[in-house]
């Protein structure tokens, strides 16, 4: 059963998601009595989580004071990647005041890593993005125990498991912090400020390095028993096909991922299948070449899915291909996810969404072909808007909320 | 966010589910201070809820008396299935004091069985079971929207599409009336009386004449957007399967059901390769030929999951595989599902749960193979303990929620 939310975290979370408010309109919009309201106000005022400014437009009778969130409330979030940090600072409402962004790889441990997410972080102080930090939210690419606040057997983290992320961030930077699964967070930025704005029920289906879902249900992140729902990447779809790095043979981002296109789009180079990717394939070879002249080691060459991308829209029937086969391998598994959880929007996201219509399109086809007439009669499958912002968004909002709630 | 649920639910609920229990234990259990309790006890003996029961044994202080739910609650329970109508007129405990089982046919349309149904529960309180009802549940072959009370769209239930089924039921009986989806309230059933008492996060596949999955999420049932969520008999598991009554082909249902081990269990016997199947079809052959002397109508003819299951036991291969074959697509779509929905137990019952531990052994073996091995560390997958009384008995379950609901 529901029920509705303790005031405070009502009125902090209007104030955060649309602005400085009159005390009359947010005792109307939230229900609550005019002595409730003054009390959770003066009380919110003296937590020095908002503030007054100013008085609003008559609307007739005695003018009333606008509140809004303390402008000195700052919020970090943190979104780890395979081989990436993504920061923003935030003010209360969610606004960037600062951004940073490097590449690192998650395989250098926690220690490193976190070294430098902190680093970053005295950084921003610095640079004058915040005195103090009212909450961190950071998100990383593995399973979390969210109960916890530590990542769980996370394959592709050696040295993180268990590893106590949450309690480190915390007494590192005197605040309250919280930890999610990287795909969890990037879902609830899209629910924030994206395509899927106050919709309670999506799947947001991640497609990048490899793939994952964030289930969104009944206006809240589903996280599973073991906090790995929505580990999507290792279902099997091809019993005879490649295999995984998980060991397995045929799941579903062996055979279509950013690693799985990188494969098959330099396959389709070299046999000369594809005349745009040998094309960028040569490029690529020259560019590499004449780089590492002077460097004794072997020069990494890679085709990626922004060159399929850019073949496929230049025509080439190989680049269009690749892209519809995969489309069609996550359009049958999400038919069979939208059979079981019956959703209300399906959004992509993820670096290779920017493989853009093609993928969409034939994800669509087999969603609607395959799942139940009732399941899919009014089911949008869209893209993600907030595109790379995604995570840091879904990690902001989770860090405000986790402030918010200690507020009580 | 889950708050606690509101204080005579709790009270009611506890009653329900664990007896007369003492004033004093009861304000300790559920954390109530000795005026809020009072109060409540007071409102819902005046309510006609619960009642006094005597006192308890002595704490060494004073004396306690006991509460217990009123003895004269009384609620119906209703499963429909494709072609039976089953129901309990239980006590307020959800101890049935009436049951009623009777083929019917549920194509004969919304009028025919309602009419029926209301029928045996007249015959109910003729027979003494009770003077009047508080609350009635019901669960029907298809989806369902929850909130409006009507089926939606439902395959198998030609012109039940949006009927008034929860209003008719209220107005006849004069109380709440609750609709459901069968699967979801075998459930219901099974957490509050079975196999998955008090467990929060896991999956109840029926395997019947066709396959569905009732979704028990963070303590409660998910029914998706459109009330259709678990309806995994149509997710594709072989593009080159059988056609199925739904018009797609290699429906996991079209595959392995009752219809379908019905009909391979008939070819299996026709051709000589179950020398088991054969037998019983000759059996079963001779019997429909002595009785339809007198009949000009073609005798029906079937072999059932219990001749497969008997067939097994004694050894016969062919029905070792047919059993075999079908837990694998089973668990194959289940490996998918618990990839997606990491839950903490999955449950099997409807008819097919009779073929017990061959059954049960291929689709763990799948489950356990496929599956993230973070997600399936500790999985059980066990079969149904209510049987065939799960559905009626979450029905009674959801018929005493919405009773309790409606006293505050």
């Amino acid at each position: 059963m529901h029920v509705a939310d303790a005031p405070h975290l009502r009125v902090l979370r209007l104030l955060r998601d649309e602005g400085p408010v009159s005390r009359a309109e947010l005792g109307d919009r939230l229900e609550l009595t005019r002595p409730r309201l003054l009390a959770e106000v003066e009380r919110l005022v003296a937590a020095g989580l908002i503030a007054e400014a100013g008085m609003a437009a008559s609307r007739g009778g005695r003018r009333s004071t606008l509140v809004e969130l303390d402008p000195r409330l700052r919020f970090a979030a943190v979104d780890l990647g395979a081989s990436s940090i993504d920061i923003e600072v935030t003010n209360g409402r969610l606004e960037p005041v600062a951004t940073y962004r490097e590449t690192a790889d998650i395989r250098s441990g926690p220690r490193t890593i976190l070294q430098r997410v902190n680093e970053l972080l005295h950084k921003a102080r610095t640079d004058g993005a915040y005195e103090r930090l009212d909450a961190v939210g950071i998100g990383v690419p593995g399973p979390v125990s969210f109960r916890d606040g530590v990542p769980v057997s996370p394959p592709i983290m050696p040295g993180w498991d268990r590893y106590p992320v949450r309690e480190l961030l915390a007494r590192e930077h005197g605040c309250p912090a919280v930890v999610d699964n990287d795909v969890n967070i990037m879902a609830i930025g899209e629910r924030h400020g994206g395509v899927a704005h106050s919709v309670d029920d999506f799947l947001f289906v991640k497609i990048g390095t490899g793939i994952g879902c964030g289930i969104h249900l009944g206006g809240t992140v589903y996280r599973g028993v073991d906090g790995c729902a929505g580990d999507i990447g290792h279902i099997q779809v091809d019993a005879n096909g490649p295999v995984c790095s998980c060991g397995n043979t045929g799941c579903l981002e062996a055979l279509f991922s950013g690693f799985a296109l990188g494969r098959d789009a330099i396959a389709a180079a070299r046999s000369g299948e594809s005349p745009a990717l040998a094309e960028r394939l040569a490029a690529a070879l020259s560019l590499a070449e004449s780089q590492s002249d002077d460097d004794q080691s072997e020069p990494v060459v890679t085709i990626t899915a922004r060159d399929v991308a850019e073949g496929a829209a230049e025509g080439d029937v190989t680049c269009i291909r690749l892209i519809r086969e995969g489309g069609r391998r996550v359009g049958g598994v999400l038919a069979t996810l939208v059979s079981f959880s019956n959703p209300s929007m399906i959004v992509i996201g993820g670096g290779l969404a920017l493989l853009g219509h093609v993928l969409l399109a034939e994800i669509r086809s087999v969603v609607y072909r395959r799942s139940l007439p009732l399941a899919t009669g009014n089911l949008p499958v869209v893209l993600s808007e907030l595109g790379s912002r995604a995570g840091v968004t879904g990690a902001a909002v989770l860090a405000s909320d986790t402030a918010f709630e200690q507020a009580s």
